[in-house]
């Protein structure tokens, strides 16, 4: 089916939020490689990156090299001492995502961080004490929502109505390991909050979501290190049961086993079952089929329909912070949308039954 | 890809099972339209349908028109004397299933339901009881795994190793509710045993299969009747997580929620994860692509692969039991295993929790 066949129209994709210079933002923490993504979809949105600064001055230099327009700073102090930047955002180690966002806001400005935000209930109290005594945002790039172009043209066709009301969210969210390549702290579960604090993160924000709902209960979830005995700190598969405060269901299922034949990091999918219709969101490719991914498969009373969405939606997310920055708003996510997701997720996460 | 580039040849479609005269068998009961596949499928590996009864006229008229070999009976016990009857395969009233099945066991016959076998713990127990008492064999066709040729090359490609140790399951089972057609009985949970004893038995069914498991706990389950209010009695959703006795992990959700506009009566999807390489059955349908079902999406180490798998694999449980019947044997599905299913369904039922 070609995109004009698809019975709902695009919306137009975003243009910059900003004059230029209207928002200079910095950049602090580059443990995960996010970070990259981050920087540009702000540069993206109207954004000036200002300065840049992380403590391994090979990250810190091979980040300038990609953005020469930051200016490497000499300490964490310099960028949040530094009077032009508004927001800061960050891919730090998780356990210290909300120390440093909490620095951020103390200094006046607005943090945008990867997810997950925070690995603790007790990170969670600090970051509501933090916002409500600086009045400033403690914000979360939920990327497989909000950078992935199905994810926001689906959230787009719901609001119009296309499968009546949300009842059941299923995610499926499988990423390639790559061992070789991750960090100590990516093995140490204090450090990286687990796997479902981790990669749930994105579950339980499109859950709440898609379903409309302000908050969810855990009914039930497992998490298990099922085939890494050399990593007895990495949890390689974890799943839950959520119910949201307006009824609706969710499923998910996170995991460290993509194999080496996937054509991409993982084959992540979203079905959102509604009373009149599904979706279903091949969201990084459609296996055997398309390498691309930012595939929605809807199927409503009408019939069966399919578009790939690539570079037709945009990520409106990103203006829209920088919006809320400069008019005090929450267009973009609401302050209590972010935090719950992190409360939800670490008590998924800490109710979870080890699997042998 | 085509069928010789997919990477797991195709086992040779099974013949008769037994010689002409060797297999009569008749049948009882067709409150359900699987009793039209049930007769076909042992006819086709073999067996002499010669009688058959039901006390509705005008459904057994219809069934004797549609199988003229078959002889309608004046009543029930005159098909359960007949000596000639090797076996008994049924569709009766859920309810009634049980008590059926011990009446045809105690007439010396085996039996062969269609799902789900029983409604209540007593009537499992009530079933194993009569099994070891009259040593004949109560038998259930779990059509979306035996009668689907995704399902069964599926389990043969696992078999060869295909994807490694499986680690989890998940089964999406949505229904077309197709309200006006469906009997009474079929809104009287206490009659139907509700949607995760119907419905469900398919994915208790299919998880323990492919995970080469024995039996499941019930960690949670959920039931709804989201949106249906003019029948109360009716379950339109139903959810659960289940962990094998092997450490293996389940989650299925079944539901008539199917929108009309879906090619076929139900989009079931079985996603089979592995420690090397994960199966996707798109066994119903294959939406905005292909109106066929047997898609086997397989992802291994070397590469994504996908055949369609209609017509090439038959369904070997049929002449199986047929050999059971005659041999005394276990090879189209043990004993166990069937009764386990349905006392799995029943806990997974008892336990949902309602969600409003």
């Amino acid at each position: 089916m070609t995109a004009a066949a698809f019975p709902y129209p695009f919306a137009a994709k975003p243009g910059k939020a900003c004059a230029p210079g209207e928002f200079p933002f910095a950049v602090i923490g580059m443990d995960h490689g996010h970070i990259f993504s981050q920087a540009a979809g702000l540069i993206e949105a109207g954004g000036d990156l200002v300065a840049a600064w992380d403590p391994d001055p090979t990250k810190l230099a091979d980040f300038c090299t990609r953005f020469p327009q930051a200016r490497a700073a000499r300490s964490e102090a310099e960028v949040l001492e530094d009077p032009r930047v508004r927001a800061v955002t960050a891919a730090a180690i998780p356990d210290e995502r909300c120390a440093l966002g909490i620095r951020v806001m103390e200094h006046g400005k607005d943090y945008l961080t990867d997810k997950a935000p925070m690995v603790s209930l007790e990170q969670v109290a600090q970051a509501r004490a933090a916002v409500a005594r600086t009045r400033r945002m403690y914000q979360v790039i939920y990327g497989e929502r909000l950078q992935n172009e199905a994810s926001i043209f689906a959230e787009q066709i719901i609001a119009q109505g296309a499968i009546g009301r949300v009842l059941h969210v299923v995610g499926l969210g499988p990423h390639r390991l790559s061992a070789a390549m991750r960090p100590l702290w990516f093995f140490d579960r204090r450090r990286s909050g687990g796997i479902i604090c981790d990669l749930g993160s994105h579950q339980v924000d499109q859950f709440l979501a898609y379903a409309g709902a302000k908050t969810a209960t855990v009914v039930a979830s497992r998490i298990a290190n099922y085939h890494h005995p050399e990593h007895p700190g990495l949890e390689d598969f974890g799943d839950a049961m959520l119910t949201a405060d307006n009824g609706a269901t969710d499923y998910f299922r996170v995991d460290w086993f993509t194999p080496d034949g996937l054509g991409t990091w993982g084959d992540t999918r979203t079905t959102i079952l509604g009373t009149d219709g599904y979706i279903e969101m091949r969201k990084s490719i459609d296996i055997a089929r398309d390498p691309r991914g930012d595939q929605v498969y809807l199927v409503d009373r009408r019939g069966e329909h399919h578009v790939q969405v690539g570079d037709r939606v945009g990520a409106p997310f990103f203006g829209r912070f920088i919006r809320d920055c400069i008019d005090r708003t929450e267009t973009a996510m609401t302050q209590e949308h972010a935090l719950t997701v992190a409360e939800v997720c670490i008590r998924t996460q800490m109710q979870a039954v080890r699997v042998a």
